[in-house]
Protein backbone atom coordinates (compact mmCIF):
# COMPACT_ATOMS: atom_id res chain seq x y z
CA UNK A 1 0.00 0.00 0.00
CA UNK A 2 1.65 3.01 -1.39
CA UNK A 3 0.69 6.31 0.19
CA UNK A 4 -0.45 9.14 -1.59
CA UNK A 5 1.17 11.69 -2.92
CA UNK A 6 0.73 14.93 -5.38
CA UNK A 7 -0.02 14.41 -9.08
CA UNK A 8 3.13 14.50 -11.35
CA UNK A 9 2.36 18.23 -12.35
CA UNK A 10 2.40 19.18 -8.54
CA UNK A 11 5.68 17.49 -7.64
CA UNK A 12 7.02 19.23 -11.12
CA UNK A 13 6.27 22.53 -9.88
CA UNK A 14 7.58 22.19 -6.03
CA UNK A 15 10.98 20.38 -7.91
CA UNK A 16 10.92 24.16 -10.38
CA UNK A 17 10.33 26.17 -7.46
CA UNK A 18 12.99 24.47 -5.41
CA UNK A 19 15.49 25.89 -8.05
CA UNK A 20 14.81 29.35 -7.06
CA UNK A 21 17.51 30.77 -4.85
CA UNK A 22 16.55 30.59 -1.15
CA UNK A 23 13.89 28.13 -2.01
CA UNK A 24 13.82 24.96 0.52
CA UNK A 25 11.58 22.21 0.21
CA UNK A 26 9.18 23.41 2.58
CA UNK A 27 8.44 26.66 1.01
CA UNK A 28 8.93 25.26 -2.63
CA UNK A 29 5.65 23.34 -1.18
CA UNK A 30 4.07 25.75 0.20
CA UNK A 31 4.62 28.02 -2.77
CA UNK A 32 2.90 25.30 -5.06
CA UNK A 33 -0.41 24.47 -3.22
CA UNK A 34 -0.78 27.67 -2.90
CA UNK A 35 -0.19 28.82 -6.44
CA UNK A 36 -2.62 26.06 -7.14
CA UNK A 37 -5.77 27.40 -5.09
CA UNK A 38 -5.88 31.14 -3.41
CA UNK A 39 -2.99 32.11 -5.85
CA UNK A 40 -3.88 30.51 -9.49
CA UNK A 41 -4.00 34.29 -10.37
CA UNK A 42 -0.88 35.27 -8.94
CA UNK A 43 0.72 31.91 -10.29
CA UNK A 44 -0.05 32.57 -14.23
CA UNK A 45 0.81 36.22 -14.10
CA UNK A 46 4.29 35.06 -12.63
CA UNK A 47 4.91 32.42 -15.59
CA UNK A 48 3.60 35.04 -17.95
CA UNK A 49 6.38 37.31 -16.52
CA UNK A 50 9.43 34.93 -16.64
CA UNK A 51 8.27 34.86 -20.05
CA UNK A 52 7.98 38.28 -21.00
CA UNK A 53 11.60 38.97 -19.39
CA UNK A 54 13.47 36.11 -20.65
CA UNK A 55 12.03 37.24 -24.45
CA UNK A 56 12.83 40.77 -23.89
CA UNK A 57 15.77 41.39 -21.69
CA UNK A 58 19.42 40.82 -22.67
CA UNK A 59 22.73 41.73 -21.66
CA UNK A 60 23.92 45.09 -22.74
CA UNK A 61 26.50 44.52 -25.51
CA UNK A 62 28.18 47.67 -24.22
CA UNK A 63 28.08 47.77 -20.74
CA UNK A 64 26.39 44.57 -19.56
CA UNK A 65 23.60 46.06 -17.76
CA UNK A 66 19.75 44.86 -18.89
CA UNK A 67 18.95 45.64 -21.91
CA UNK A 68 15.42 46.00 -24.09
CA UNK A 69 14.62 46.33 -27.76
CA UNK A 70 14.61 50.14 -26.67
CA UNK A 71 18.24 50.01 -25.93
CA UNK A 72 20.11 49.37 -22.61
CA UNK A 73 18.67 52.38 -19.67
CA UNK A 74 22.56 53.55 -18.93
CA UNK A 75 23.92 53.64 -22.71
CA UNK A 76 20.98 55.61 -24.02
CA UNK A 77 21.24 58.01 -20.91
CA UNK A 78 23.20 61.03 -22.43
CA UNK A 79 23.26 62.78 -19.47
CA UNK A 80 25.69 60.43 -18.21
CA UNK A 81 29.62 60.97 -17.70
CA UNK A 82 31.62 58.97 -20.33
CA UNK A 83 34.44 59.91 -18.01
CA UNK A 84 33.92 57.95 -15.59
CA UNK A 85 33.89 53.96 -15.50
CA UNK A 86 32.18 52.15 -12.40
CA UNK A 87 33.31 47.99 -13.13
CA UNK A 88 30.99 46.24 -11.10
CA UNK A 89 31.02 42.09 -11.40
CA UNK A 90 26.92 41.62 -11.68
CA UNK A 91 24.39 43.69 -13.45
CA UNK A 92 22.84 43.09 -10.22
CA UNK A 93 25.06 45.64 -8.41
CA UNK A 94 23.89 48.69 -10.92
CA UNK A 95 20.69 49.49 -9.08
CA UNK A 96 22.01 49.62 -5.17
CA UNK A 97 24.72 52.08 -6.55
CA UNK A 98 22.46 54.15 -7.91
CA UNK A 99 19.98 54.14 -5.25
CA UNK A 100 23.03 55.98 -3.45
CA UNK A 101 22.57 59.07 -5.92
CA UNK A 102 26.23 59.08 -5.73
CA UNK A 103 27.48 58.44 -8.94
CA UNK A 104 26.50 59.52 -12.50
CA UNK A 105 29.07 58.37 -14.98
CA UNK A 106 28.71 54.72 -17.27
CA UNK A 107 29.28 50.79 -15.56
CA UNK A 108 30.55 48.26 -17.08
CA UNK A 109 30.00 44.45 -15.71
CA UNK A 110 32.12 41.87 -16.05
CA UNK A 111 29.75 39.68 -15.36
CA UNK A 112 31.60 37.29 -12.94
CA UNK A 113 35.02 37.38 -11.22
CA UNK A 114 38.08 35.60 -11.70
CA UNK A 115 37.48 31.89 -9.50
CA UNK A 116 40.53 29.46 -10.21
CA UNK A 117 38.23 27.05 -8.28
CA UNK A 118 35.43 27.15 -10.45
CA UNK A 119 37.69 27.62 -13.91
CA UNK A 120 36.19 30.90 -14.11
CA UNK A 121 39.23 32.14 -15.75
CA UNK A 122 39.80 36.08 -17.51
CA UNK A 123 38.66 35.08 -20.84
CA UNK A 124 35.28 34.01 -18.97
CA UNK A 125 34.80 37.82 -18.12
CA UNK A 126 33.72 41.03 -20.09
CA UNK A 127 37.79 42.29 -19.86
CA UNK A 128 38.41 43.11 -23.79
CA UNK A 129 35.19 44.94 -23.63
CA UNK A 130 36.35 47.04 -20.48
CA UNK A 131 40.39 47.98 -22.51
CA UNK A 132 37.75 48.73 -25.42
CA UNK A 133 35.86 51.46 -23.44
CA UNK A 134 38.76 52.62 -22.37
CA UNK A 135 40.63 53.45 -25.36
CA UNK A 136 37.74 54.47 -27.21
CA UNK A 137 35.47 56.37 -24.63
CA UNK A 138 37.70 58.82 -23.34
CA UNK A 139 37.58 57.49 -19.66
CA UNK A 140 39.60 59.30 -17.06
CA UNK A 141 38.60 57.19 -14.37
CA UNK A 142 37.90 53.54 -13.99
CA UNK A 143 36.03 52.62 -10.80
CA UNK A 144 36.60 49.04 -9.55
CA UNK A 145 33.49 48.19 -7.30
CA UNK A 146 33.78 44.85 -6.70
CA UNK A 147 33.64 42.30 -3.74
CA UNK A 148 35.90 43.03 -0.85
CA UNK A 149 37.28 39.61 -0.82
CA UNK A 150 39.89 37.18 -1.69
CA UNK A 151 38.16 36.92 -5.33
CA UNK A 152 36.58 40.19 -5.82
CA UNK A 153 40.07 41.42 -4.92
CA UNK A 154 42.09 39.32 -7.21
CA UNK A 155 39.71 40.38 -9.83
CA UNK A 156 40.39 44.06 -8.89
CA UNK A 157 44.72 43.54 -8.54
CA UNK A 158 44.32 41.83 -12.15
CA UNK A 159 42.10 44.77 -14.00
CA UNK A 160 44.53 47.09 -12.46
CA UNK A 161 47.47 45.69 -14.21
CA UNK A 162 45.60 44.83 -17.11
CA UNK A 163 44.69 48.66 -17.54
CA UNK A 164 48.39 49.94 -17.26
CA UNK A 165 50.11 51.78 -19.30
CA UNK A 166 46.40 53.21 -21.04
CA UNK A 167 47.01 56.30 -18.57
CA UNK A 168 43.47 56.05 -17.36
CA UNK A 169 42.94 56.15 -12.95
CA UNK A 170 42.56 53.28 -11.26
CA UNK A 171 40.21 53.58 -7.90
CA UNK A 172 38.78 51.07 -5.78
CA UNK A 173 35.83 51.68 -3.31
CA UNK A 174 36.90 52.44 0.25
CA UNK A 175 36.57 49.70 2.92
CA UNK A 176 36.07 50.50 6.44
CA UNK A 177 33.25 49.53 8.86
CA UNK A 178 29.83 49.97 7.90
CA UNK A 179 27.32 52.68 9.02
CA UNK A 180 26.12 52.41 12.06
CA UNK A 181 28.29 49.34 12.94
CA UNK A 182 30.06 49.14 15.94
CA UNK A 183 33.71 48.33 16.23
CA UNK A 184 32.71 45.08 18.46
CA UNK A 185 30.65 43.86 16.03
CA UNK A 186 33.98 44.31 12.93
CA UNK A 187 35.47 41.29 12.05
CA UNK A 188 39.50 42.02 12.60
CA UNK A 189 40.15 42.33 8.41
CA UNK A 190 37.81 45.23 8.33
CA UNK A 191 38.70 46.55 11.21
CA UNK A 192 42.45 46.32 9.48
CA UNK A 193 41.43 47.97 6.39
CA UNK A 194 38.98 50.90 8.08
CA UNK A 195 42.42 51.84 9.88
CA UNK A 196 44.57 51.54 6.93
CA UNK A 197 41.85 53.40 4.82
CA UNK A 198 41.27 56.43 8.11
CA UNK A 199 41.15 59.84 6.73
CA UNK B 1 18.32 63.46 -13.63
CA UNK B 2 16.60 60.60 -12.86
CA UNK B 3 18.38 57.04 -11.72
CA UNK B 4 18.54 54.30 -14.00
CA UNK B 5 16.12 51.47 -12.95
CA UNK B 6 15.63 47.95 -14.21
CA UNK B 7 13.70 47.72 -18.01
CA UNK B 8 9.68 47.55 -17.23
CA UNK B 9 9.90 43.76 -18.09
CA UNK B 10 11.85 42.71 -15.14
CA UNK B 11 10.48 45.22 -12.59
CA UNK B 12 7.05 43.15 -13.89
CA UNK B 13 9.11 40.31 -12.96
CA UNK B 14 10.63 41.54 -8.97
CA UNK B 15 6.86 42.23 -8.82
CA UNK B 16 4.78 39.11 -10.06
CA UNK B 17 7.42 37.40 -7.46
CA UNK B 18 6.67 39.44 -4.37
CA UNK B 19 3.11 37.93 -4.99
CA UNK B 20 4.33 34.58 -3.79
CA UNK B 21 4.08 33.76 0.36
CA UNK B 22 7.08 33.91 2.30
CA UNK B 23 9.11 36.15 -0.61
CA UNK B 24 9.53 39.79 0.35
CA UNK B 25 10.83 42.68 -2.07
CA UNK B 26 14.76 41.92 -1.62
CA UNK B 27 14.33 38.24 -2.75
CA UNK B 28 12.37 39.07 -5.15
CA UNK B 29 14.86 41.29 -6.89
CA UNK B 30 17.30 38.37 -6.09
CA UNK B 31 15.15 35.65 -7.67
CA UNK B 32 14.35 38.04 -10.76
CA UNK B 33 18.05 38.87 -11.27
CA UNK B 34 18.73 35.33 -10.82
CA UNK B 35 16.25 34.10 -13.27
CA UNK B 36 17.51 36.47 -15.92
CA UNK B 37 21.56 35.38 -15.50
CA UNK B 38 22.62 32.32 -14.48
CA UNK B 39 19.15 30.82 -13.86
CA UNK B 40 17.37 31.09 -17.41
CA UNK B 41 17.04 27.74 -18.04
CA UNK B 42 15.48 27.22 -14.59
CA UNK B 43 13.15 30.06 -14.88
CA UNK B 44 11.73 28.47 -18.16
CA UNK B 45 10.89 25.59 -16.77
CA UNK B 46 9.07 27.08 -13.82
CA UNK B 47 6.91 28.96 -16.21
CA UNK B 48 6.44 25.36 -17.98
CA UNK B 49 5.64 23.55 -14.55
CA UNK B 50 3.36 26.49 -13.06
CA UNK B 51 1.50 26.33 -16.97
CA UNK B 52 1.31 22.47 -16.99
CA UNK B 53 0.02 22.44 -13.23
CA UNK B 54 -2.64 24.98 -13.83
CA UNK B 55 -3.95 23.19 -16.47
CA UNK B 56 -4.27 19.76 -15.39
CA UNK B 57 -4.69 19.98 -11.65
CA UNK B 58 -8.23 20.55 -10.23
CA UNK B 59 -9.62 19.73 -7.43
CA UNK B 60 -11.30 16.48 -7.17
CA UNK B 61 -14.93 16.77 -7.32
CA UNK B 62 -15.47 14.41 -4.76
CA UNK B 63 -12.91 14.84 -1.68
CA UNK B 64 -11.74 18.17 -2.82
CA UNK B 65 -7.97 16.65 -3.52
CA UNK B 66 -5.79 17.31 -6.22
CA UNK B 67 -7.23 15.61 -9.43
CA UNK B 68 -5.92 15.45 -12.91
CA UNK B 69 -7.58 13.98 -15.92
CA UNK B 70 -6.99 10.58 -14.58
CA UNK B 71 -8.50 11.11 -11.32
CA UNK B 72 -7.90 12.04 -8.17
CA UNK B 73 -4.98 9.51 -6.39
CA UNK B 74 -7.00 9.36 -3.33
CA UNK B 75 -10.36 8.13 -4.69
CA UNK B 76 -9.13 5.96 -7.35
CA UNK B 77 -7.05 4.28 -4.44
CA UNK B 78 -9.33 1.07 -3.58
CA UNK B 79 -7.06 -0.07 -1.16
CA UNK B 80 -8.48 2.89 1.12
CA UNK B 81 -11.06 2.05 3.96
CA UNK B 82 -14.45 3.99 3.15
CA UNK B 83 -15.57 4.02 6.60
CA UNK B 84 -13.13 6.58 7.99
CA UNK B 85 -13.16 9.53 6.45
CA UNK B 86 -10.85 12.75 8.10
CA UNK B 87 -11.94 16.26 6.97
CA UNK B 88 -9.18 18.52 6.40
CA UNK B 89 -8.95 22.51 5.96
CA UNK B 90 -7.00 22.61 2.74
CA UNK B 91 -5.18 20.11 0.49
CA UNK B 92 -2.21 20.71 1.28
CA UNK B 93 -3.37 19.40 4.80
CA UNK B 94 -3.32 15.55 3.12
CA UNK B 95 -0.20 14.86 2.19
CA UNK B 96 1.40 15.88 6.14
CA UNK B 97 -1.28 13.04 7.83
CA UNK B 98 -0.11 10.34 4.69
CA UNK B 99 3.13 10.85 5.93
CA UNK B 100 2.67 9.36 9.28
CA UNK B 101 1.24 5.81 7.80
CA UNK B 102 -0.99 6.14 10.56
CA UNK B 103 -4.58 6.52 8.07
CA UNK B 104 -5.56 4.60 5.51
CA UNK B 105 -9.31 6.01 4.92
CA UNK B 106 -10.81 8.75 2.74
CA UNK B 107 -10.38 12.41 2.92
CA UNK B 108 -12.30 15.51 2.44
CA UNK B 109 -11.05 18.93 2.00
CA UNK B 110 -13.23 21.85 3.20
CA UNK B 111 -11.55 24.09 1.16
CA UNK B 112 -11.36 26.65 4.27
CA UNK B 113 -12.51 27.21 7.53
CA UNK B 114 -15.66 29.49 8.85
CA UNK B 115 -14.19 33.41 9.43
CA UNK B 116 -17.35 35.70 10.19
CA UNK B 117 -14.70 38.40 9.94
CA UNK B 118 -13.35 37.42 6.21
CA UNK B 119 -17.30 36.58 5.36
CA UNK B 120 -16.43 32.93 5.31
CA UNK B 121 -19.77 31.11 6.07
CA UNK B 122 -20.51 27.40 5.66
CA UNK B 123 -21.77 28.24 2.41
CA UNK B 124 -18.55 28.94 1.45
CA UNK B 125 -16.93 25.12 2.27
CA UNK B 126 -17.91 22.03 0.68
CA UNK B 127 -20.27 21.02 3.22
CA UNK B 128 -23.10 19.51 1.53
CA UNK B 129 -20.69 17.14 -0.13
CA UNK B 130 -19.54 16.10 3.33
CA UNK B 131 -23.40 15.12 4.38
CA UNK B 132 -23.64 13.39 1.33
CA UNK B 133 -20.41 11.45 1.46
CA UNK B 134 -22.03 10.53 4.97
CA UNK B 135 -24.99 9.37 4.32
CA UNK B 136 -23.88 7.60 0.76
CA UNK B 137 -20.72 5.79 1.43
CA UNK B 138 -21.29 3.86 4.69
CA UNK B 139 -19.19 5.91 6.65
CA UNK B 140 -18.91 5.07 10.54
CA UNK B 141 -16.15 8.07 11.61
CA UNK B 142 -15.40 11.61 10.70
CA UNK B 143 -12.06 12.50 12.24
CA UNK B 144 -12.15 16.31 12.33
CA UNK B 145 -8.30 17.59 11.95
CA UNK B 146 -8.57 21.05 11.52
CA UNK B 147 -6.71 23.90 13.05
CA UNK B 148 -6.63 23.90 16.59
CA UNK B 149 -7.37 27.82 16.80
CA UNK B 150 -10.47 29.75 17.32
CA UNK B 151 -11.73 29.59 13.52
CA UNK B 152 -10.46 25.75 12.84
CA UNK B 153 -12.54 24.55 16.72
CA UNK B 154 -15.20 26.27 15.78
CA UNK B 155 -15.51 25.09 12.48
CA UNK B 156 -15.22 21.45 14.26
CA UNK B 157 -18.54 22.34 16.20
CA UNK B 158 -20.04 22.98 13.34
CA UNK B 159 -19.55 20.23 11.64
CA UNK B 160 -20.41 18.01 14.64
CA UNK B 161 -23.53 19.80 15.04
CA UNK B 162 -24.32 19.36 11.64
CA UNK B 163 -23.81 15.43 11.43
CA UNK B 164 -26.02 15.36 14.39
CA UNK B 165 -28.55 12.62 13.85
CA UNK B 166 -26.56 10.73 11.01
CA UNK B 167 -25.10 8.03 13.45
CA UNK B 168 -21.76 8.69 12.48
CA UNK B 169 -18.96 8.54 14.97
CA UNK B 170 -17.06 12.64 15.20
CA UNK B 171 -14.00 12.71 16.59
CA UNK B 172 -10.89 14.98 16.52
CA UNK B 173 -7.35 14.76 16.74
CA UNK B 174 -5.71 15.15 20.24
CA UNK B 175 -4.41 18.09 21.07
CA UNK B 176 -1.03 18.08 23.94
CA UNK B 177 2.69 18.67 24.22
CA UNK B 178 4.45 18.49 20.27
CA UNK B 179 6.92 15.62 20.33
CA UNK B 180 10.36 16.48 21.79
CA UNK B 181 8.24 20.00 23.24
CA UNK B 182 9.34 20.41 26.67
CA UNK B 183 6.34 21.99 29.06
CA UNK B 184 8.56 25.27 29.48
CA UNK B 185 8.31 25.92 25.62
CA UNK B 186 4.42 25.03 25.52
CA UNK B 187 2.18 28.30 26.03
CA UNK B 188 -0.96 27.79 28.69
CA UNK B 189 -3.30 26.88 26.00
CA UNK B 190 -1.35 24.44 25.21
CA UNK B 191 -0.84 22.74 28.73
CA UNK B 192 -4.44 23.07 29.61
CA UNK B 193 -5.63 20.61 26.72
CA UNK B 194 -2.71 18.37 27.28
CA UNK B 195 -3.75 18.52 31.04
CA UNK B 196 -7.79 17.30 30.09
CA UNK B 197 -6.30 15.12 27.27
CA UNK B 198 -4.19 13.10 29.86
CA UNK B 199 -4.34 8.71 29.41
Amino acid sequence: MSKTDYPAAVTRLILALKQLPGVGPRSAERVALWMLQGGREAASELARAVEAARDSVTPCPRCGFFATQEGCGLCTDATRATSQLCVVEAAADVLPIERTGAFRGGYHVLGGRLSPLDNVGPEALRLPGLRQRVREEAVEEVILALGSDVEGEATSHFIEDSLAGTGVAVTRLAQGLPAGGDLGHADQLTLLRAFHGRR
